[in-house]
């Protein structure tokens, strides 16, 4: 019996152990659930999403109850039973990223030949943390850092034939989005900031407290202006160098950093013997979208021998513009610039870039271990924060050749036009009032009737912050009753205009990159705006404002 | 004249963008080769790889002359032309990584539905960073991280209750691999040992240095045994404490950490008032795959008050396994856990996950933003190095369901059985040596003839060290040799194992993950193996190797 029984069961797993391995060896089958949807996400993307992608809002409560269970199922669950799974709770309650609609977002539609591209990708499932795991793919990243470097610094072919696939050093790193190429700038910064001398075997080995004690900084900080992205505050965490070294710069009315402000704290700063280890300038701020003076920036920071890091992970494609690179000169004189290949490259999610205009600025966060990334190796892992790390690299690679420089230039043009043609459309508007001009293809705007607008330009600042204030409160509602409507999406944000003398104010933010988004469209999206604006609940908040305003006149009178 | 160029131009210009807009509208024609390769890869993966992948190696520098161009083009390039140069110059030379007689790699075949699986991630391409740009994702990411945190803390109902999908916490951080698992475990713990108190800020906001000197600490350290990741080093690196800070304890015969060794160098620093602000334990080193004994050492570290972190990046899956999941004992006491889905899981690489034991411990790191991960959202991305992320979490959550705790068990302990297995094959074979037993999947040897390996070990110290030299020579040779001829692939390391006094030896290391590896592709491999160092080259290094030990056998007569 109890022979029996065991037999019984070494046959049991014999049987799972095979229908384990068909499904390592046996594929999905056309007609299943499976391979359905494959063929018609391959045939039809956007009527795939159309199709299962639930337009109206469902509460997140009501979600999670579809994602409650923390236990791992003890038996296997059939393919087509999870995918059906996957359609009805997941797909069907995602978001509509790539609908030209929803223009609130920094990732827009793709581009077809992607997704097939990214099947080869994971069906390879190479590992580009060395040339052992990813061979011909180490030299085609490579050659993708390679053309960002010259898309931005233009040296020479004799620079690239010496430096792009050399073995001791790497002209940048591919990771998985601009946080972790801000971090890797950094992170470059601040160990050649704190190098090694004399007896001190630098701050990768000897750590910053020993290497603040060596060069006698009282403390160290990086200067940005204040709408820096949030991953600068991290990396200032991680780093260790902490938030509160991360200092803000005011911008002018126009969102770019006030360089006569930069350039007096970092006076001040050496004063205090606090070292600043790099200087960040923006091109294409998340909110605003606005390029800083990246010229009399690279002055500032030249002038005092201070690393230069440009943060272009939104708006560093602009150089594919002919008309529109001018706006980021200066990109050139940085020491380090990160892009974002998943945001105006096209490519899916999981892609960022940063280059080095030195190549040997990231040797000062090389390191080598034994059976990987060895010393003399042409190892990518020797130079990035990750380690194993998928070959998304072959669809910037294929994105940059398909599409080419015109292609993104075409891209690039219609967003920043598309752009300007809707802040015409919202000034031409009586109910809206524009905040931030479109420098790129951002910009930002609120609901606010021109008599609103007129009044609060008029009204003393208690009043004005308080109207402010509800304004403000007035925008989250209509924005999450557009959102919940699930036609169209504007994200929102909080500014601090000039205009209002610094009044926190919510805006809705637009991001016009979708090349399928057309001025119908947002011609449609801003008259949905005014429909739930007519509402009688927004209406009711509307004259509460008025109101407010008037009592205040009287007041005066 | 003027006018009608400027009309052609525009003309022009339509027209491209009017092609442009195709790329992003028209699906890849199913008879194009896009659309052909893409069903050759759905339809027979192994095939496609066998037919696409040439085996012979090709020399990097000669494949870097098709990666050379730093140019981006000008003009785009035909969709079919560029998958055609995709086809021939990356996916023939990129490595067979799934090949079942591969076992170099810690990356193995993929189950089939994890394609179309991917497809549909990628066609919706949500950003987990945040809830309005992911939706269901994050919900189904939370349920992601709750799983893995049970399949090791197992905890009650209640607590996941309470903790999944709250909005103030994270049981875990999804990322791309273990490398940031690993950076995130060790940041959150140097944070809550740096944490605020009085008038500091906490070391998050106000840096180590600050932080150092207000708990007045000479030092910070972070323990593991020499047969530590080389993530950690990185990561002492970029948390600011250093590589030397990075102690590596010595380990026994089996790899495993020396207990005794360090609880003495916990004393030892605590002497010299230098924090030790996390323990690492291993389950899987990376070149052996030993587990270190962790219950021994979450004693050491809770009777100290230190963070126990343990990296099972490699072998956490083995807690699927009622037969092997004691190996493990002690896990479920380590304060943070780092586990890697793009290994034992079978998922395509770039999914990592860190899960913490108590969920206030990720709390250190916690960070927002104002137009992201507002405080108060249930946005992952406050609680992750990276910022915007893909859905890879899907397949993790698909991988779980279909395959099931049962199915990983299956593959879990046939990786195990098929190491033992291996093993036993080596020591039955006199010219093959067993360099470490395999605890989990992972082994090692060498090519080392039976009465070569008994001459070393009765070699006096400093023959035994030159041989051995000559013995990692040849090893390397065979090593690089057999990855050439491309049928099959071990990698190779460096020990320093007990048997030989700590002398550094090159070894082969098999990694047993793949399960279609059947024991006759490891006995061919093998045989390939013996083959190659019985071809005259080899065996006059061999030839060598014996003379060199007999004349001093003379010497010592």
């Amino acid at each position: 019996m109890h022979t029996s029984n065991k037999l019984a069961s070494k046959k049991l797993a014999e049987a799972s152990l095979e229908s384990l391995y068909r499904i390592f060896t046996v594929p999905e089958a056309p007609d299943s659930t499976l391979g359905q949807i494959d063929q018609s996400i391959s045939q039809n993307l956007a009527g795939f999403l159309q199709q299962h992608i639930v337009a109206a809002e469902r509460d997140l409560a009501d979600i999670e109850r579809d994602f409650a269970d923390p236990h791992i199922p003890e038996q296997p669950t059939f393919v087509s039973d999870q995918i059906q799974f996957v359609l009805d709770k997941l797909v069907a309650q995602s978001v509509h990223i790539s609908a030209p609609s929803f223009v609130g977002h920094m990732t827009s539609a793709l581009p077809y030949f992607m997704l097939p591209l990214s099947r080869i990708m994971m069906a390879l499932n190479q590992n580009l943390v060395k040339v052992e795991t990813s061979k011909a793919f180490t030299p085609m990243e490579r050659q993708v850092i390679g053309m960002v470097h010259h898309l931005i610094y233009q040296q020479n072919d004799d620079f690239y034939q010496r430096w792009m696939h050399d073995r001791g050093h790497a002209l940048g790193s591919f990771c998985s989005g601009g946080t972790i190429a801000n971090l890797t700038a950094l992170w470059a910064a601040r160990n050649n900031v704190l190098a090694p001398q004399g007896d001190f075997a630098g701050l990768g080995q000897d750590g910053l407290l020993a290497g603040m004690q060596h060069y006698g900084y009282k403390g160290m900080a990086v200067l940005v202006s204040e709408r820096g992205h949030y991953s600068l505050g991290k990396a200032a965490d991680i780093l260790g160098i902490g938030r509160r070294s991360l200092i803000g710069i005011e911008t002018d009315a126009n969102n770019k950093i006030r360089t006569d402000l930069l350039a007096r704290k970092c006076d001040e700063l050496k004063q205090q013997n606090i070292k600043v280890m790099a200087i960040v300038g923006i091109v294409g701020t998340s909110e605003t979208g606005n390029v800083d003076p990246l010229d009399a920036m690279a002055d500032i920071a030249a002038e005092r021998g201070i690393h230069f890091h440009v943060d272009s992970a939104w708006g560093g494609p602009t150089l594919f513009s002919d008309k529109y690179r001018s706006l980021l000169k200066g990109i050139e004189r940085a020491d380090s610039v990160t892009l974002d290949a998943h945001k105006q490259l096209y490519v899916p999610m999981g892609a960022g870039i940063c280059v080095f205009r030195n190549p040997e600025t990231l040797s000062s966060v090389e390191h080598h271990a034994e059976y990987i990334i060895r010393k003399g190796s042409k190892d990518l892992g020797s130079h990035t924060v990750e380690g194993s790390r998928p070959g998304m690299a072959i669809l910037v690679h294929s994105g940059l050749q398909i599409i080419g420089r015109q292609g993104y230039e075409l891209l690039i043009d219609q967003g920043i036009e598309k752009a300007r043609a809707f802040a015409d459309m919202i000034k031409a508007n009586p109910d809206f009032e524009l905040i931030s001009e479109p420098e790129l293809n951002i910009l930002t705007y609120r609901y606010a009737p021109a008599d609103v607008q007129q009044a609060l330009l008029a009204a003393p600042v208690n009043l004005r912050k308080e109207v402010n204030e509800l304004l403000n409160g007035l925008t989250k509602r209509l924005q999450k009753t557009q959102r919940g409507l699930g036609r169209s999406f504007v994200s929102r944000t909080r500014l601090n205009p000039v205009k209002y003398d610094r009044d926190p104010v919510i805006v809705f933010r637009a991001v016009l990159a979708n090349p399928l988004t057309t001025l119908d469209i947002l011609t449609d999206m801003l008259a949905e705006q005014q429909e739930i604006a007519d509402s009688p609940a927004i209406q009711e908040l509307t004259g509460q404002i008025r109101q407010r305003l008037r009592g205040t006149e009287h007041h005066r009178e």
